[in-house]
């Protein structure tokens, strides 16, 4: 794991994206998702999952790397860890299969970096806290942020049912509407470190 | 400075708070408060506040510290660092203000922590950001919060004219009404952290 308390920040366009096969959602509704979530839960235990911040930056102002599926909705590029995966491992698979070309020698160098946050679901809910609640002593999932330092050039490879957009922090800042209550805290969750603003 | 993923909360009932003379506030409105904001700017340059967050538990639960003044408002205990003065012996230099008594034998052992946070301000205005706006050449203040870790016993003096509370982490998650923007995310900065909850 790679730690720093300064983080370089690449411009957009050094990075090169082209496209590959849909990787299609598991689900088609909320309801179809939480119930495969009981089920899963009912054989594997609680689910962790791990998703990952890819910093760039655009004039200057640091901005993320969104997946965005239709028209509205927004995540974090990443998943579910199989039953004993190692976290760091288990994020290293799950971005190269979000965004990595079917090529072994065109892989990018995932340094995944620090845990910027932890999110709990108490329940088979949309909900989630970041902390586990007082009284759930059986939390259904635990998700992990994880801050990944990006070399200077990749290249990227999105599915062809996704966009991959850089959303610049002032646009996610205090934008739960748009982003939801996860993505939304980024910009507090990485206000510590010190951005380094490389320049082409 | 001391750094842990692992962050010991021990019970509220291991600490002793007293009472001292009053600390009164410096400005008796916002508008005094940025304009004397302004005045300081032009003779020191941009100002440098630092901040602690002290974490307690009860029922198993993180609790903060929080100064309230009157009835509604919440503070964290620190204050503004002067000039060149270095940011963790100036956090301690503030919290022994706010919160020891005036012995020097019991002064708490303040053992400043990981930074979790930074927020700035463009203007001379009370909005702040987690980061520093685009094009915003010449902030005004910069804030940073410090996890303070807690020894298990120590002797808290608090001014006559404040009170001072443990807020448990379910109450300040979401309530940006209650407690502003900076208090009312701490959950989410400190979810990357494993608590110890330490009982009697």
């Amino acid at each position: 794991m790679v730690t720093s308390a300064v983080v370089n920040a690449y411009p957009l366009s050094s990075y090169t994206f082209g496209q590959k096969e849909p990787k299609m959602e598991k689900d088609t509704s909320v309801a179809d998702r939480l119930a495969r979530m009981k089920v899963n839960y009912m054989k594997e235990g609680m689910r962790t999952s791990v998703e990952a911040i890819l910093l760039v930056q655009e004039h200057n102002h640091p901005h993320i790397l969104l997946l965005q599926i239709g028209n509205t909705f927004c995540k974090l590029p990443g998943g579910r860890l199989k039953p004993g995966e190692n976290e760091i491992e288990g994020l290293k698979r799950k971005l190269s299969s979000k965004l990595a070309a079917n090529v072994p020698t065109l892989q990018p160098n995932w340094q995944i970096g620090e845990c910027v946050a932890t999110w709990w679901r108490p329940n088979f809910e949309t909900v989630m806290y970041p902390y586990c609640p007082p009284h759930i002593t059986k939390p259904k999932e635990c998700k992990k942020l994880f801050l990944v330092h990006l070399s200077e050039r990749e290249y990227f490879a999105v599915p062809k049912n996704l966009k991959l957009l850089a959303v610049p922090l002032f646009e996610l800042y205090d934008n739960v509407q748009r982003y939801g209550p996860v993505i939304s805290t980024i910009p507090q969750q990485l206000s510590r470190f010190q951005f380094n603003m490389v320049n082409p």
